[in-house]
């Protein structure tokens, strides 16, 4: 079973609201109505305003009046996000879990951009990592495309990536991937982990289908270009990807750049939410 | 029902694994056995082993010999934070999510601990926010105190925190505390939040036990803190609140700093695990 | 994740229709529908009449022409209490669950409103404990209020109550408040019970902002009425607290009197539903 | 899925604890022992006792030299029903729980047995209703047991009770017993309610196995008992069913006295749990 | 709780949908809708077919302009089984699960209508036993109805039926129908398991409500007919029941005959969805 | 989250258990032991032994002196397949559903191996699909692992299947092949569906990386495995797949042959459990 949209606002609310909001339920009459709006505090590009309208759509809301940015919209300080009418309990309860999601996931979108930025006019794609925040990952995914990027494979079940830790333990490249091959079904790719040009030689042999290039230097990136040409081969550069040096990187003519710190390390992308009496 | 450990690591592992972890099943033995090293590659303060632990405890991986430092501790770059054996097939299974929540932990831990540093010497205390990443929150508390924090109230049900738009959906201060007053047991506190001086004595009149000083100015904050002397009114500084101004708003006197960014915008402590066959 | 009406009421017909109602399936006609009317056979107070009609809902007995009595609302032998129409195999199917909820909850709001109606014209107020029915606090707490008494901490997460084994466990009441004290967040009071006039003395010396008088005579109670005057703290009075009792109790000047019978004593109130065919 | 101890107690305990036991974690030292000991306040019969120690092993609390009587026994008051030690953390936390549990269980063992007790001598057996309490059917069953009562159906999908609701809606009590007939499995017995003399013999006629004589007078009941002499049929009395009344009900000769009072009135059996450190 | 419809579609869907349907959502418009066929490949009954809506109402197709064969519906190879109208992505990314559904209980419906063929004219009925795909008993037992069958208890706790593994177990026969006696509540029947027309008298002396005849030559069903006659003893005849054999079992004169194949060994009933743009 | 095996034993036993083993409970004495043996009554192959035993476990039946075979091994009649020892009550309560598993994926084995057989000697590889028994999925495609024979794609989410809908909805297989690559990550190959030699050519001239032979005549076959010479693209048969005809298929050159009836109309494997007192 998938976890969901549903599944991780009844958890998220749940830990926020738990056994009820004293605060709200005490100070606002239960069927006044308010106006909202989203502001941006910062310039970014927005994601996961889906889940900030669901939250309200699951605590009820009455949500009416929708006006919103898709997400994607590059946003400036000050710029409205979102505007709409709801009951202001729900509101009110709703309210941090909604910011909590939708400027982490903006956050991410943003830095995704501007990995994109710095390599544009190159050939290579900026591609995302399992380095997600721990049940969030679909949304994060989401938030790389959002920003501009595309994604790696999802998880450990849609794609064999051997790094070198399973080639220590099986024995070998060749046996790593010959192992692979026997096992994965006729639809599944094979990746195999380089560090050095020689180590692409071997994985080239062994028959991988892409290379992780890990902590290369520029010099063996190129190298690794050079040797792999015509074959047909997919080359990903990850590892120290600072958007000082990502643009050089992208210039040796890997075809992807893997950035962690997209989703691991990204500031959170100031938003607020203002409310008046209906 | 509370969400714990368990579930946690269920719906993170399941988030990963999903139906099955295609590279290590086919590379590796399944009675391999390895030692994993942990490492530091930056400075910081460590929080999230239990669940670094825990992680490989729930994929069975025959975890033995275990040697770990404690949530709390200072590690600077290169330093080994844990090392262990265990089966090969748990250990590269588990390793993303482990490291994932322990990054993150620590990113969060070492970040509290610089804001403390920077106030060290006044009796400001530094406290978290509910800016927390969903469904992380208890663990994210946690690091707060192991980087030297303190808790605000964990939740919007275990206190009452009387806000702008309360008051105005209440119909000002007076009403909104009195309506907390009445609805809340004999045991919950009322924080009423204050922009201006004026709004302080508002929240004093009212009756308010505590006040959260929102974005204001270290002028208003000394004036806040002077007309509240000796009332018994805990005193919260919220807004704003960068490494470089905190040591200021700490010398006004208020008894409580916030921080949302010690949550939601701590970069991840960059950990490393490497792994050799038994 | 908070335990709700869905989970209760999905949990309650699954314990009894389990796989099918045998009986009402063989003999109901599929879309025959009826008129339903729920009639008090004792005198009493109304509570969960929103469970019961949730019960139909739940089981999509198509409810329509509903006319119902509130919660709270004093009722006598023979009154009407509901009516409704809807399908009759889902009424015939949830009268059971809905009946015993509903009159188990009457029963709760009836006895509390004998206890309140004993200590009339005095100051203080009835409360609950945690002696409620186990997976029923929420709504036998909300009995109570229709009772007219008012509701103590929910559980052991919003409130502090240090008891005599508590105190005994820190070693005693001093290092057991200070402990506390160190723990909580600053919008969490502290209540400490005490056996005897002196252990009252103590709990005020230690810092307490409550004080549970337990078991105490009368000529305590006042004593610790007298002793605490001023002090701004909280005085609530437990223990074999029978209806002939109270109203002395009240009369003392303490603030609160708990009553663990409302919830675990009480008799269900007699109600009955009858139907006719459409 | 049945609805089991183990989900009983995590619901239980969730509803109780939540978030955490603020007093326990802070007042008592995660590693202290101390040594518990149960005892009755009152005069009655044990039930649940497994629960009360289920809910210690539940927190892990490390329960040893556990001694305590078995459901089923008669307990007088300053019996010592348990005693065992244990981390005086869980001890505390579950405290409630074990209790609420155990003496709502115990008051329905007490007050089957005093019926019982009533009819002693007689060739009836008290028997249970559906009138139960959420959630605790099947505990409370085995409290009716543990009192020396028998179990009536567990629930709807057991047996077929053809009560006069179904026959309305049927149009009769043949078409009612030939549906249920046509329906049922061949393992499965059909009751039907009957309220006169006259029902008797349609019930009768129709085929009922056994048959529910509902709120008749003494004098119905025997000639009931005279009516269906010889044929095999099972007659249950059940409505109004006092402690003053049931044993003259029993001489009629009926093979069961049904009686909800046994779970949806009894008061709790006063048990209180006494602790000292080890 | 039991298994539901929504909990056996939402395992399903999650079985073969998982992390996402990556052929549907990238070749097909999101809001494209088509005009879906089912179509029969082959003769049969048809059973499931609530199940199959179903599922595309639970992915939120909008279906509409339904029309669709009744369950228990005689349908001939190129048929024309349902058509509809709904959202492209959501009727490809259904179709296996709801095809694999029907299919199975389509399957079973229609070997039980052989069965119910074979025996037509004699006066025993075909009842399904216990031997059911795990997950699918509730649709399974529906099916046999479908065929023309009837259904035996539905699982363990619904009737007693004694084999010969209880009766050693219990030290004989007598002492296995006391026992149950002595257990079971009034309204439920007892069968027990005979292999020898010795046995039936002893089941009989025992008391026993039913008798299953398990694997008896016909002579041997025919002495067991011949000594329970008048007895009011239900009889079932058990194993190796092929098509072949099942009417000389039929014309015996036994109750029921029931048939582990109908759910274990029925192949499934080829069905075909074809779907054109609108 | 995936659905595993304590998922599914957990549904599977509720199905069956229920609210309570009634003829177990009764007939079995508490502590009974006994030694069971599982016997083959037919030839085949077996698979789901892990299956058998984890019911028993799952029971806690205490099993002790477990002797059986793997899965995998091919059986004959009379071939005792399993010896164990264990708790009495928990063995009688459990069998069923060990059985109704274990028989069911033997019997997928068994299906299985007759096909690997019927190709033996020729390239062809035998290969499942997606019309497994909902919930069954992964031991179903085990049992075809058990069998000889391998695995398609798992499901939906990790492989592109472009089948003929998806081709229509997409305006041919061009844009549906270059949509599926802009959407899909670099380790996921493209199949496409064709049923003439014609789209066997459109499919290879839009980048297809793999073929479904869609019900071809072996001249077809032919044809395609000779049109796509050396051009590194995998060839899958499937459709009319009888055991009569797939050698023939085999010998065309294709490499993987599709069978949907290994999983949805193999008959199960007949076994039995034959229990005696310790």
């Amino acid at each position: 079973m998938q976890w969901n949209v549903a599944d991780l606002l009844e958890r998220a609310l749940a830990e926020d609201i738990g056994p009820g909001d004293l605060t709200t339920a005490a100070t606002v009459p239960e069927d006044a109505r308010c106006t909202a709006v989203l502001t941006a505090k910062a310039d970014g590009v927005l994601s996961g305003i889906e889940l900030f309208r669901a939250v309200f759509d699951r605590l009820e809301a009455g949500v009416c009046n929708w006006r919103g940015s898709a997400n994607g919209t590059r946003i400036a300080v000050g710029d409205t996000v979102a505007t709409f009418s709801g009951l202001t309990r729900a509101v009110l309860t709703g309210e941090r879990v909604a910011l909590n999601l939708t400027q982490r996931l903006s956050g991410v979108a943003t830095l995704t951009a501007r990995y994109c930025d710095a390599i544009a006019g190159t050939d290579a794609v900026i591609v995302d990592t399992r380095k997600t925040t721990p049940l969030l990952r679909e949304w994060e995914k989401a938030a790389v495309r959002h920003g501009g990027g595309r994604n790696h494979r999802f998880a450990l079940y849609d794609g064999v990536l051997i790094k070198d830790n399973h080639i220590v333990a099986a024995g070998g490249v060749r046996p790593a991937v010959e192992a692979a091959r026997a096992s994965a079904h006729h639809l599944v790719r094979i990746q195999v982990e380089a560090a050095t040009p020689a180590q692409v030689d071997e994985a080239i042999a062994a028959g991988a289908d892409a290379i992780l290039l890990d902590n290369m230097a520029i010099g063996d990136l190129q190298e690794a270009v050079k040797r792999t040409s015509g074959a047909g081969v997919v080359l990903e550069a990850s590892g120290d990807m600072s958007l000082d040096r990502v643009r050089e990187v992208a210039q040796t003519g890997v075809h992807l750049i893997s950035v962690g710190a997209l989703t691991h390390s990204a500031p959170a992308l100031n938003l607020s939410l203002e409310i008046r009496n209906e």
